[in-house]
């Protein structure tokens, strides 16, 4: 899966590639200033022409780094997917693998959604959008979405094999009410205005969770 | 809130009445034809024009019925859930309260998401198209939502108060997680075309009944 590298990785200290380091940025700083415009009207709200606009670009100067719209929307949900993963899975590596492991990613998973209230999620109004709209698009947003669906699936079979979840857990099972929790806490906090609601997800997760440890919930 | 009668409630022995009766049925039509165009194009895809088209009218012959884009709009939404509440909660009241009506209600709910595979949610296709677009159809939306969520709290408490369920049950906490089931299996289901959605989520029903049953869960 390819996807424009973030301006801070870039191997900057290559004076050779440095005409091809300019147009990796702008390239960069396109598909940043598309995913903040697809927060807003959606991915199908971008236009190559919008993105002008917003870059004080001309069209062509847009079109020299994406030959179509469709791919500028696939540079976006490839970007909107690696922010994520940095953001909530490359994160909770760092705790011990098992319970503090798939807890961090439901932790992280809160935090960015509570910061996601004001500006939507694109895996879930990319689903409304494409849901019946076959296409490369569709494709990348299901590709990436079972990216972290597995990736999920893998957290949770890894706390069974800590033997900090009972044995008989299905992880496809958990992960599937993991994800029912993601989808309500933005439809309540983003639309409905709930108060509370990430901490009704909170307590929800413990309780899913409480299901499955091998002692009563101590929680 | 007022609403199209829909054909069968219209008061059909009143001849004095004729030409308000065939005013009122052109509308209903009008209603049920925009009600399966806003399953495919979303709400915001309505427009007088498309339905004048579906109808093979005038647009000014559906201006009559309706003076703007966002009445339509707004009597789609009224309508969808005038049918949501027969199907689902209507028909679960003839079930005993308590228990037995809070699984018809689930049970009638995921028998028209089945159906719905195909056509898709107003409730949640409006939620993603008006979460940040303030209006009268957001307000139409959000009320006709609140007033299904109160019904399934009120179903809740019901089955605490028939000692159904344990008596410290919060009825807004159930109603969250119940609302994350029905999200999910619509995203699994009609977006990744995940087999088996629905099993999935009624087992998480039983699953979060489970911790709110006064005995061991005999499910």
């Amino acid at each position: 899966m390819s996807r424009p590298p973030s301006p801070a990785s870039l191997p900057a200290s290559k004076p050779a590639s440095k005409a091809l380091h300019k147009g990796q940025l702008t390239k960069a700083a396109i598909v940043d200033a598309a995913l903040g415009l697809a927060a807003q009207v959606g991915l199908e709200g971008l236009s190559i022409g919008a993105i002008a606009e917003v870059m004080q670009m001309s069209k062509s100067g847009v079109f020299a780094h994406f030959g179509s719209r469709e791919e500028l929307q696939i540079s976006v949900v490839n970007e909107y997917h690696h922010r994520f993963e940095q953001e909530v899975f490359y994160t909770a590596l760092k705790q011990p693998r098992g319970l503090p492991r798939l807890r961090a990613l439901f932790d992280n998973w809160m935090r960015r959604t509570s910061m996601e209230i004001d500006s939507g999620c694109v895996y879930i109004s990319g689903a409304v959008e494409f849901d019946d709209r076959p296409g490369p698009v569709r494709d990348a947003l299901v590709a990436t979405v079972n990216t972290w669906q597995a990736a999920v699936k893998r957290a949770v079979q890894l706390a069974i094999d800590e033997g900090h979840l009972l044995p008989d857990t299905d992880p496809a099972q958990l992960a599937f009410e993991i994800h029912g929790l993601i989808l309500v806490v933005h439809y309540e906090a983003r639309f409905l205005k709930t108060p509370g609601a990430v901490d009704r997800a909170r307590r929800a997760f413990d309780h899913i969770l409480s299901l499955h440890l091998p002692e009563p919930a101590n929680a």
